[in-house]
């Protein structure tokens, strides 16, 4: 699904904690989502633009209006897992992310999931995203 | 939407909690998934077979294996909501349910969105809804 | 334990969320200091000053400086509990809540525990609670 | 505070996550005794007998009976954490951990904490550490 303004990939390592699981004895879907947000984030860092510096340098925010996951194999407690994460579309007011997680050792996707945002300003306004910004999600080459 | 195992509908009523705030001053969009669950779990107690006696009397989970929500608007710390879930179809070894989230003085939702389940046995193995079950589900008539 | 600033006491009842629960099949620990929490938004909105319009309209907040429980017994998935908060102490720049965790149908206890609170201004800086608020929270007689 | 069973410490590293933080803007004390069960669980990993282990080969589990923490600095979004666990003491059947967190680039503490835990089998009865996995934690030469 490739898109034109589609940037880089990156990927996020982490272990599944006991609170994420669940009486099923696996992880629960919401937590999913959250481990998302951490692809999310480490993507944007090696992009060069960390997600804190959008709300802390560019008094931007970028809010959640829609998201989804399929949920195709467990997680258990003390996985390693890897989430990997790629910005699939920024256009105008709009970013769309894309996510993977996988198993550390490989194998098939245990989820895949997607995310858009709004681009809002610190009082919440829709704004288009600044050139400059949307210039660095797209080649990387953002620095702080 | 009607479908044709579209089971009764009902409500769950709660207040925001101080950690579902996020750094932006809203509900982080990960607790929306939690409170869609909560509406299910209400759901399923006024239908007359509580989850918990689904996972401990029968012997049966429903694992989600589909997520979505389209977050509308924001909710706030200590803001009183209500999400509103109707069972939108039983089909085989699958279970669809929708929710509505709601301001409990009412206005337009503040999300919307669905989870879909398999229904599996203990070892996990995906299995037909067991007629009585799905009978109950639709009708509104079982007794734990 | 009655101490001199000791306030009004109050209960918030809930249900044991499914996530809430860990890989022991029981209410994972952590949820408790949420649990707490909620009793002590209930008692304070009893006492007439929610704790958002501490917040909101005060322009003071009460982040924890210690914490401590004891977990006497389990808390299981869709468990109707009662945390009863009473305000402890305040004293200039200090809150004390204590708690405790029952069944609603009764019981002995789940689990106790308390919370410490600096009293900040929105800068961070400790404040002496101001003399109104403080004779709110004393008397039960505070109105937003 | 040398304790006669006190086994090796062990660090653990984190990034604090979007929605550990709260309204505040800070993270929620909440998160703290998660971060905690992250320090105890890599520290186990480094004594060579994972927690995961621990219940799933040896039957047992740690359930906590009693935690604390004083927090004395803010943990901020995507904050570069580390949290240093000690096994303060193993006896009979009760083992307690105590734990520091720091920011990455060191300085003082955010927090301190302990936990305390029962050993108890698989039907939820306290029994006393099996020597070998007392020597292990104690000794740091278990292997799994």
């Amino acid at each position: 699904m490739p898109e034109p303004d589609a940037g880089a990939g990156a990927a996020a390592t982490f272990r599944v904690r006991y609170p994420e699981i669940d009486r099923m004895g696996v992880a629960h879907h919401a937590a999913y989502f959250i481990w998302f947000e951490m692809g999310r984030t480490e993507l944007m860092r090696q992009l060069g633009c960390s997600y804190r510096s959008v709300e802390d340098e560019h008094g931007l925010a970028f809010p959640v209006i829609s998201a989804g996951a399929s949920f195709l194999a467990s997680a258990r407690y003390d996985d390693w897992l890897e989430v990997r994460t790629r910005l699939s579309s920024v256009r105008g007011a709009r970013v769309r992310f894309e996510y993977e997680l996988y198993r550390r050792e490989g194998g098939s996707p245990l989820a895949t999931g997607f995310t858009e945002h709004a681009v809002v300003n610190k009082s919440g306004r829709p704004v288009r995203m600044p050139e400059e910004l949307r210039e660095r999600l797209r080649g990387g080459e953002c620095k702080e």
